[in-house]
Order: C-alpha cells, then structure tokens, then sequence
C-alpha cells in the first residue's frame, strides 16, 4: 500500500516555517507498513490544492493531507476536496455541535467564522478532533482513501492516534498489506563516507533486503538499514545478521546507535569506568563542554571546563608556557598537550580533552590554514595530541572539532 | 517566474530527517522575486526521480534539486538526470580534478567510488563546490532550466550563495520577473507573544500590504513583515514605515533584525565600547562561551570563561567560598553573584556573565523546581542578579538561559 503526504500552506512555500508533519507521519506510516512514496507541498491556492489531490489520488492508494482546515479565510482545503468531489459543502451539525462545544468549554464566544469548520463536502466523512476545533475529514478520490488533519502537529498527531491510525490499519487488511519496514541506524565517525562505503561493498547494493543507505552530518555518518518484512519482528531478523556483518567490518567506528548521540556514549564509557573528565577549549569557545552537558547528569563524571579564548588566558588560567605559545604559537601540538595536561591537574580528573584551532573564515595561513585544529587527550597514559585539517564554514569545522575530541577520548576509553 | 523544488533521499520519505533545505531555498527564491509553487520529495529511486523531474519541468521554469549527488549506490539523482535527458553520463575531467585536489588537501586518498561524482550527463554543466567534493549540475530540460545541489545543508547553501543565486537573477531578466514578497524580521526578546501581540494592535491585521506575523523560538519571538511589490525598491517602502511604528511601539525588546544573532548584537556592542567579557557558567555547561564565540572575530572583546560544573570546581576555579554554597546552595542569586564577580576579576574584563540553574530532568524539588535559572553580571557598576523560571525540556532551558544572560548584558550596555 503506498501513500502521498501532501502539506497545505503559504508559509511552507514562502520558506517562513519548516514542514515537520510530513516526517512524522512518514514514520508513522512505514511502522504500520505503509510506504510513503511522495512529499509534496503547495500554497493556500484552490487550484494547486485541487491539482494535487487529483494527481496523488491517481497515483497512491492513500492520502495524507495536513492544513487548510483553519476558520480563517486562507483555508482552501476543504473547498478543493468539495471541489475534486463534484459535490457541494454542507453543514455537519455534529461538527457543530462540538466546535460550539469546544468554545463553552474555553468560557469564550464562538465567532461567526467558525461555521465554516462544520462544513463537510457532501458524501465525507468527519474526523473527530481531540485538540481543537477543526475537525478532520476522511474522503474516498476515485480508489483512494483521503484523510484531512489541521497543520498544527499536535493537533494532527492526536488526530492520527486517535482515528487515522486504526482506519490505515483496517485499509492495509482489506487492501493486502504491504510490509512494515523496520529501520536500525548504526552511528560512524572515524572515516569518510566513500571509504566506508568501500568497506561496506556488496551489503550497499540495491535491491537488498535490508537496504542499507547512508547520510553524514558534521563527520557522522548514519548508516541506515531498512527492512522490509510482513512485521516488525520479521524485520529484526531480516536486520540483526546484517548487523552483524557491518559490525564486524566496522569495528569501532560504530560508536552508538538509533538516536544516541556521542556525548551519551562518552559518558556511558566514564561512568562504567568511574572516571572524571575536563575540558580547555579555544576555537569552540566551550561548545564541547555544551555537548558533554547536555546528557542529564553529566555532573557524574564532568567536573570543569577552561575556555581559554585568548592567548594570555591560555598563560593565567591554563599556566601555558609564553615560550611554547611564541614558539609554537597557539595552534600547535604542544600547545594542546598543555592545555590538556594542565588542566587535567588543575581539575583533578582522570582525562582531559583540549581543542585549539582556527575556526575561520579569518586567521588562517598558507601553513596554518582555516580547519587546522589540534586535539589534545591527556590521562593516565600520558597526552596524545591528533591534528585534523576539517572544510566547511566556522560552525562546521567548530562542531566537527568538538565531534572528533569525543571521539578521540570514546577510543581512548575503549582501549583501542 | 515559478519554481518547483524538489528533495531526492530515502531519508525524508521514510521520516529519518526533516527536510530544511525546501524552506532555506523558498525564502531565498522569494527574496530573488521567483514563487516557489511547489515542494516534491521522492526517495532514492531513478524512476520516481526520473518522473518528478518530467512532471516539474513541464510545469515550472526553474527546478532546485536537492540530494542524491553523493559517491554511493543510492545516489542516484545524476543517472535520473541523464536518462531524462535522454543522454549518457560522461567523465568531466576537472570536476575530476577538483576531486582528486580536495582529497590531497585533507591528506586522504580518493577511493574509486568518488569517479562518479565527477560524471555529468552530455551538456549539463558542472557547477562548483566550495565546501565538498560533489559539484552540482546545471541543465536545461525541456523549457526549464534545473539546478542540483548536494542535500548537505552546508554545500547546498554556499553552492546557491556561489553560483545559483546569481544565474537565476539573470534568468529573472530574461523572463520577466514576478512580483517579489520583501520580507523584514525583527527580533525581540523579554515579553510573550501574546503581549507582544497586543503592544501591536492593528499592525498585525490581516489583509495589510506589508502583513505582519510572528513566530516564537526558545523566547525568541520573530516578527516578520512580509510586502508583495512589483519590486525590491517598492516593497523596501512599504515595510519601511511600518517598522518604524513597530519599534517605536517595542523600543528595546527588538534586538536585531533578519539573520543577527543576539550574540553578534552583543558583540558589536562590546567592540564598539572597546570592552571586554568572560563567563562563568554551570548548568549550561559552556554554550554560552560557545554561542558568543559563534560570532567570528569574537576575540576581539571575549576573553576566557570557566565551566564550574561541580561545587568543588565553583570553589577552586572561582573561588567562590565554600560557606556561600552551603547556605544558599548552588543554584542562588548569592553563587551567581559570587561567581560573575569573580570570573570579571580573574580574567581582568570589563564585564562577566554567570549562569547557574537547574536544567532538569532530575535535581528539581518544590521550592528550587527544573527551569529555575540565576542569571549574574558584573560590571563596573556592580553585580546585578536576574532570577528566571523557564519552562520546556534540558535543552530548552540551556538554550534559553543563554539568551537571558546575552539580553541582560544588550541591555546593560545600551544603558536600558
């Protein structure tokens, strides 16, 4: 069974909001099995709404359509639907009776405009609405079957919950369901996206059942398998011996998976290990001690962080040595490993991590360019310190810096 | 002049990512005059790509491509082009060449599967990557002129900054632009939305030319004013009397205008004055440095700041006396004091910035509940202490408190 999702609203095409309802009901669908083939989006205009209706329903065997069923003057939903049905829109007094309701409720008066939500094209059905006024609408376009929600998310998500999930479900019975695909996402770093592909080889190929893609955000690579199966359970054991296999290729450049950030699996691997940590920042400005933080309860293992913007703060606070900065200069190996050592000792942890690099767009030379930045570890072991030349804009190379020191301590940590 | 934009990956039909890259280009093509008609995403499949691409040029005359141009087997956007086009995919020796100078600057070794990426069906044109190795391709499908960039939000936007941008103001000449939608934001922080909303009054009815709305994020609300006009000049002067009754109403709570950020006002402020500033923060981890730090050429006024994340760190770092932290605990208008006035000393600026709270989930009780924030600045006219409750989840509350701590210091600096 393959659906469209189609999202309705001037300020999606004008750019001024970000569609995020159309993500989320596609992950709703593929868990029920249904297979969203199309995205599209159009403006608050009859036409191109009634346009697109037509199109989808000739094309898919199920519609999800959100926005346009607001009171205000700008929704067109509903008279597109009336308009693709041939049929006029007439007053549902259910409708009605539970919009007035919703006003009393609220101890406000319901003005006139509101009407025109109770209004259904003749032979649609009504979407009761948990959460506001509009109620939905459910719709059969020649052989598909059309289902309406208001754009606002929690509105159309209480919606789904409520009515259109259970109504997918039946459709998917009588209409020979299609399979659920099951997804498992593995989360990389330590490579680029083309030599991990090379690892991977044959398991990438198309047409494999799991189907194994890949994205990459600021060094990470999210490798994605989909599984396509009667079931959820089906799915899992399409995917673990898959699993497997890529595990064994990749070793230790999986570091998590599904949504499981870095930050979480560092301060998994300290807390297991009863270890401390601290941080001495330049470049990222204390970005990555931001990270390290924003996993609840990191005071279990992260004590203090130095962000040592200037030089002369790298002297007072971090006790760099001016000689090492003037020979060197601050983007340098010693300097990192100095920066780590010292304030591994003044912070009394068991690891320290430094970062110091040029972020750009200024400062860079011919022999320190833009994207240089040294990664210091200091620990029990001693200091490392790893060089890295990161492209992209400042945020990028700031964010893939802070990536590559969690990493560095995540190895560290695993002995490797 | 119409556009359709289209998004190519597995990812977005099956609900693993929400794209951003359809909003990014429809404001920057409704800044350029060109109306965005239409948003389409497909997933990695060459016949449903193949088809989007036949459909949107029949009916629009620019077409923006995003995804699909990486170096593995599901990007499949280049084949999709060529079979189109009804013409083979070639080797285009200096993206090849380009290539291969990207990966001998990061010191790697190209691996095969890269070659392709320097494929390019016979008569499009290559257009240049700044930030990757995939180039992006310029062709002409039947009446419609089409561009393809990378789904890396990063390359997409400096490959449409670099090359696309330009192209399609020329192409706007040729054929006789649309009217343009000038658009306006002002940024404000300190109030709600709906009190906003009231100071406001009739300037935010709809039906006006230019119409005025707002969004809210993280306590910042944007409030944009969008003008229909035959042209640039045309709408500049019809939003250019009402933002002046608008800040006449909201005086200080608009902090910037379109893209500024509260960390760059603060930091012209800063420069302009020849001050300087540290932090101190806690629960908010190193964000704060990190976001003031975002800003290039920060150094000029920023200094150092210090995470004191544990109590032991608030005493040894910044001396904050024990005696304090035991009475009034932590998270107090005391700490926060202590701490601001003492990273101002240490680190010898003009101003610091404190930040201590509790971010939640855990560590919440009646009378110290998750959201409550101590905001300290010190200056050379003393220590001030803001006391803030915000509400939403851990990184709303860090997010949040960060731009507390920036508005408190706007608004000393402005003298307010």
């Amino acid at each position: 069974m393959q659906a469209i999702i189609i999202s309705i609203g001037d300020e999606l095409v004008l750019g001024q909001a970000v569609d995020t309802n159309s993500a989320w009901l596609s992950a709703e669908l593929a868990r029920l099995g249904v297979a969203v083939v199309e995205h599209v989006t159009v403006g608050d205009d009859l036409e191109r709404i009634a346009a697109s209706l037509r199109r989808a329903a000739a094309a898919a065997d199920v519609l999800l359509v959100t926005g346009g069923l607001g009171p205000t003057a700008d929704d067109l939903t509903r008279q597109a639907l009336a308009q693709v049905l041939g049929t006029p829109l007439e007053l549902h007094p259910p409708s009605l009776e539970r919009i007035q309701a919703f006003f009393d409720r609220l101890g406000r008066e319901m003005v006139s405009c509101n009407r025109v939500q109770a209004m259904l094209p003749r032979g649609a059905e009504a979407l009761e609405n948990p959460q506001g006024t509009a109620p939905g609408i459910k719709a059969r376009i020649g052989r598909a079957v059309a289902f309406f929600t208001p754009g606002v998310p929690s509105e159309m998500k209480a919606m789904f919950a409520e009515t259109i999930a259970s109504a997918l479900r039946e459709l998917a019975r009588q209409r020979g369901g299609s399979a659920a695909v099951v997804s498992r996402t593995l989360r990389c770093l330590g490579t680029g996206e083309s030599n991990l592909a090379e690892m991977l080889g044959e398991l990438m190929a198309r047409g494999r059942n799991p189907v194994v893609n890949t994205t990459v955000a600021l060094g990470i690579i999210s490798l994605r398998l989909n599984a396509s199966a009667a079931d959820e359970a089906a799915g899992r054991a399409l995917i673990e011996p898959v699993e497997a296999q890529i595990r064994r290729r990749l070793g230790n450049l999986i570091f998590g998976v599904d949504e499981e950030s870095l930050a979480g699996v560092v301060g998994r691997l300290l807390r297991q290990r009863q270890a401390t940590l601290a941080t001495a920042e330049s470049c990222t400005g204390g970005l990555l001690g931001g990270e390290i933080t924003a996993v609840p309860s990191a005071s279990d293992y992260f004590l203090a962080g130095w962000v040592t913007y200037s030089n002369q703060a790298k002297q007072r606070l971090l006790e760099v040595p001016a000689t090492l900065l003037e020979q060197h200069g601050a983007v340098s190996a010693p300097v990192a490993g100095a920066l780590a050592a010292n304030a591994r000792r003044l912070a009394g942890s068991t690891h320290a991590l430094s970062i110091t690099g040029i972020a750009g767009p200024a400062g860079g030379t011919a022999e320190k360019p833009v994207g240089l930045v040294y990664i210091g570890l200091a620990g029990p072991e001693g200091v490392t310190v790893e060089r890295h030349v990161f492209h992209g804009d400042r945020a990028t190379i700031r964010r893939r810096s802070v990536h590559a020191a969690l990493n560095l301590l995540r190895l560290r940590l695993l002995g490797a």
